[in-house]
């Protein structure tokens, strides 16, 4: 999937990604590869239990070097978030508690609204296997928590830092429809040229027997329209279609080609069905 | 992030899953478990490069052991999609071409309603390095390419494949505000528990000559009200703060607890004090 373009700027803003208590230097890695990609940039360890820096962080971080430079090392979580005016805490189980729990869409717009009104703001997630301690949670503003299938829950960090960067990313853009490109633009075909399509296609087949016998021919020709014109072509489609005809029509199965068939006495072929050579 | 509840009920269903090319066999087993997580069960493999069975596949795929067990396997591309109506292929480059380009979250919008309409469908994704080539990526419908940094674009196969299954995931919740447990509901406190509040405080604050010159109490018995309401205080934690209240009011610093201040006469705390210990 790579496609990165080193001429384009680095996105490198927004809420600060807080790992509380991480244990493998592969994820911590993981986690710094997956913010880059959605535009994050600000890593900060809650006592990374295999210490700091982490040669295996680095490589598991696959080029997300600015990430992994920056990244700060807390010996506290209360002094990881010191700074911060707003931080939401990730769980996967129901806490029974009194915070609210937002989706993950909900999450990155709030997130957003405050980045833009100049709030520091952060993520918090817990240890790869038991998560987030209830104290940890106490220090978070609201939860977010991640649209699972309940029977089958494993998303593991560096998935949740994943999902949560994405979703940080897509309320930075116009609207969710956006692509970072399009297909080209085509121009619809005129009417004429839809014309044009049905006199050669009825013209070929009538001059194979098609239309018999007579009294069916204007039910055939309307199935033919009918079938030739639901699929909206565009202009360039019509010419392709066109020369599909032609060929079939003025060329006999294996002849070379450029050898009229014995049966046909035109033998020059349309300057349409060559547009698309 | 585990959170699984092994009582509820497996979600496997949506679109097919189709890995062209893949290489890693540990790659296969992320992308089953990226696919479990978000309730897709339906995993296609076009030639892949390690063989099929793979034990890296399975160990990688951790417990998403009904995705692995069901993985179809296919000698080409057209096979792969032979019986699906509706193909979307996957790809991080604009390829100039006339194919419809969508963002993750129409694509899903667009599997959803054809899924309800009974359809069959499915998402390609190519080798890890290269992608998709040009020829496979004609055989689809329509493509996706997710919102990245264009500046650092390096989504991994599994991580295409879990976004796109949480993007699916999520078009068949209520709403994108759905989570899957919420806070606690509480009661919002009455006007007549803010009005104790606001007497408790002022009644302690007066005792220690805190609205002194006599001629600045309205404006600091108004700037301590507006402080007090602003927050919409819920009824538990009005009596959290009548505790505080009490506590700071009757016991002096390092007494033991149940020792009256000798300044103090009371030696009873309020019962909403003791509601919340």
């Amino acid at each position: 999937m790579a496609g990165t373009n080193s001429e384009r700027q680095l996105i490198a803003e927004g809420p600060a990604i807080i790992l509380v208590h991480p244990q493998l230097g592969e994820n911590i890695g993981m986690v710094a590869r997956a913010m880059a990609n959605f535009g994050l940039a600000e890593l900060r360890l809650v006592n990374p239990r295999d210490g700091w820096p982490s040669e295996k962080a680095i490589s598991a971080a696959s080029k997300a070097d600015h990430v992994i430079a920056a990244t700060k090392v807390f010996s506290s979580l209360e002094a990881a978030v010191a700074d911060l005016n707003f931080v939401y805490a990730t769980t996967a189980r129901d806490r029974y508690g009194y915070k609210e729990v937002r989706s993950p869409v909900v999450a990155a717009e709030t997130l957003r609204t405050r980045f833009r009104a100049g709030e520091a703001t952060g993520i918090l997630f817990g240890r790869e296997r038991t998560g987030l301690t209830n104290e940890e949670i106490a220090l978070a503003d609201e939860l977010v928590t991640f649209p699972v299938n309940p029977a089958f829950a494993s998303l593991n960090l560096a998935q949740a830092v994943l999902l949560m960067s994405y979703e940080w990313m897509k309320t930075g853009m116009g609207s969710l429809e956006e692509t970072a490109f399009s297909a080209l633009p085509q121009r619809p075909a005129q009417k004429d040229e839809l014309q044009g399509l049905f006199d050669h296609v009825e013209e070929a087949l009538d001059a194979r027997g098609y239309f018999r016998p007579a009294a069916k021919k204007p039910k055939l020709i309307e199935n033919l329209r009918s079938a030739l014109t639901r699929p909206s072509f565009t202009g360039s489609e019509i010419q392709v279609l066109r020369g599909i005809i032609s060929c079939l029509d003025r060329f006999t199965r294996d002849a070379p080609r450029g050898t009229p068939s014995p049966n046909r006495t035109r033998n020059r072929r349309p300057k349409a069905a060559r547009d698309d050579e």
